[in-house]
């Protein structure tokens, strides 16, 4: 198969089996990517006409990076494969029996394969206010509100400093990967908005607050990065406080199990994730753990032989009983999975099961602190951690184009920071 | 003066009269730059906190920048200057007995000089349906929705090119020079996304036309300048139509004077302006033409020594009866001395009438052509016009890492174009 020649393959070519893809993010666009000149046709939908880089949203939150430079448009990715169709469009329902999704303008497509790639979005956990007034980090509508949240929280102190001075507390709910590392980079941009910017603004009355119920942060990684990592942000002025849980999140405050009630700029909803969409439901008669879709251990759907799932909407079995963790190297492998399933069926040949390769974890905690953990390997931290952050975050930052945009305003963050992204668009407030 | 040490100067100097600026345009931003280490204080208000290069707001309309790449934070700008403050806040009203302005939240700022350059917005001249149908390019909220709807409008011909294939027309309303620069940069887009992106869509299909009432393009520039932009234009499939007037927009179709309905999948308004803001009737009984504020030749308000108007909210006197046309220079000239004359007086000197340099103006009209015209000087076009105007646009946009960064992008787009910034944003919809 290595050596067809993919010229003579169209999308219009009716006689090949038509994939269809529900979601453009790591899963969907590798099940894509790995399908590229093989003998079928294509068609990924996604409701945004873009790639989110998911886990840099927090540099657009707070102000490093651009929206355009995590963001890819699904279209350039697949520009030169002909067998590949995007459809900009939401999915609503899936008819397994007819074998045709919905999608939200009533028009139909049948589908020969369907891989359900629609990803994860933020856990509320039915606390009350919390999806209302704290803000996740899912999509650049989150990341952008986040923005113009915090920018317009450190005006209105700017604005009142020489009348009636303010104090401003910004909370993180979560001490996974996202809260630490936004808890460190809101500490850096508030240091910048002080020096650089000339903000009045009292330093000693900002604190950022990082909660988590769990004992320790980054619970996935070993105890030695848990450590360096508080350590890090203490440095930084960051209030690590754990074991709290969160009641109630209201507009301007948040309340806490102990009683506490603190008034807010901002809370940041960190906490955990679940299943997006309503897509499970349509496929199964029981979702899996976190609103997931169960899947075979070859990720097959409900023991259909031309249904898929993939990544963070997929309960993906890991032989010892549970399940993968939602992380996005799981989305990508399994999205790679699938392709080589669907390939193979092709060819009469059975499907294989789907095994995870750990190749590690990391996670960043400032301008110059990281920490990463190989599976069997040591725990690397600090500035040579940070390396290997950023050598790993380009690398799987999609396109070129986008690669040497990042480097260029990481190269100049690091040495100076004198004017990056720091607007605040006034019609970012609304919902994604 | 010159020699003053600015290092003793500070905001908080309350001997010092206080100037206050409303609006961080070209016109805002170069009295306060003109003021930077001068015996005053001085604060610059504006409703967003970046400063926003208007003459490449279509080239974000058309995904070729992104919107940080015409934005500045207006902090930035006087990160380094310790008398000039910035206030972020919408000036309701001026109190010109008392000497205060009001802001949005009802506070109150109390002025010894008041300098109004709130600019100007897109008019409308009350044709039905315009203001709510049509998109102007005079935000970067009107850049984004835009940007949003022409890349929408493709996707939708995309997703139905198989079952049900549409046409679809932009028209551009309005010949000057943003109606021809977003005509031919509209048509570049349109070839792109066909080519790169493997959009489904009939060339032949898509219709651009840009119609004005007056019988020539470009009417600020000689007749050659003219022909040559409309040669350029049709060149690259523009359908140019003059004589034509709108006497009614609708969602999506637009009708003409002479009978015609034409279904539309965008108006671009780039009919002309008027001064924005209400301010104007706060400062003086009547408003001057075009409802900007009147002003003596040495730009003061109704005879008053400490309130003046610059750029396009100022109804400048020419000297030969008429007004200065609103333009970038006019604006940033008529700054400069305004900045000049608040010095002075404080030195006690009398306040010196205004006269504007004309420098030039030129307008690009694709990849490689542009026209550019010298006072008294020969009409440059073609490539080396496209130059001159890459030039002064990178010249006059503020602040050298926009700088490095537009020229990045434009160095990246002349040589090639592989993936631009085609994002459609779901909330850039609402309004500014």
């Amino acid at each position: 198969m290595a050596t067809t020649s993919t010229s003579a393959l169209s999308a219009s070519d009716a006689s090949r089996p038509h994939v269809v893809i529900v979601g453009g993010g790591f899963g969907g666009l590798e099940v894509a990517r790995g399908l590229v000149g093989r003998p079928v046709r294509v068609t990924i939908i996604d409701r945004h006409n873009f790639h989110t880089f998911l886990p840099l949203l927090y540099q657009v939150a707070t102000a490093m990076l651009e929206p355009a430079e995590v963001a890819y448009p699904i279209r350039t990715v697949f520009g030169k494969a002909h067998n590949v169709r995007f459809r900009h469009g939401l999915v609503r329902h899936v008819d397994h029996d007819r074998r045709v999704v919905v999608l939200g303008d009533e028009t139909e497509l049948a589908y020969d394969h369907l891989v359900i790639a629609t990803g994860a979005t933020a856990a509320f956990f039915g606390i009350p206010g919390a999806s209302q007034h704290a803000i996740p980090l899912y999509s650049l509508a989150d990341a952008r509100r986040l923005r113009n949240r915090l920018l317009s929280s450190l005006e209105h102190a700017d604005a009142v400093a020489d009348t009636a001075p303010i104090g401003l507390n910004f909370v993180i709910v979560g001490g996974g990967p996202t809260g630490v590392e936004t808890s460190g980079a809101l500490s850096e941009l508030i240091k910048t908005v002080i020096r650089r910017d000339g903000l009045h603004l009292d330093p000693t009355r900002v604190r950022i607050i990082l909660v988590d119920m769990a004992p320790r942060l980054l619970t996935p990684f070993p105890e030695k990065a848990s450590a360096y990592a508080l350590k890090e942000l203490e440095r930084m002025g960051v209030e690590v406080e754990f074991g709290r849980s969160v009641v109630e999140v209201e507009e301007h405050a948040i309340r806490f199990a102990d009683g506490e009630r603190l008034r807010v700029a901002a809370v940041v909803w960190a906490a955990g994730v679940t299943a997006n969409g309503t897509l499970a439901s349509d496929v199964q008669e029981d979702a899996g753990p976190g609103g997931r879709v169960r899947v075979s251990p070859s990720l097959q759907i409900a023991e259909r032989t031309n249904e898929w799932a993939v990544g963070d909407s997929a309960a993906i079995p890991n032989g010892d009983g549970g399940f993968y963790p939602q992380l996005a190297p799981v989305a990508m492998q399994s999205g790679r999975h699938v392709a080589a399933q669907i390939v193979r069926q092709g060819e009469g040949k059975p499907a294989l099961p789907f095994k995870f390769h750990n190749k590690g974890i990391m996670a960043t905690i400032g301008r110059h602190a990281a920490v990463a953990t190989l599976p069997k390997g040591p725990t690397v931290k600090g500035t040579l951690g940070w390396l290997a952050w950023l050598g790993l975050h380009l690398w799987y930052l999609v396109g070129f184009r986008n690669k040497l945009r990042v480097m260029i305003n990481w190269t100049w963050r690091y040495f100076d920071w004198p004017s990056g992204p720091r607007l605040i668009m006034a019609d970012a407030e609304t919902a994604d």
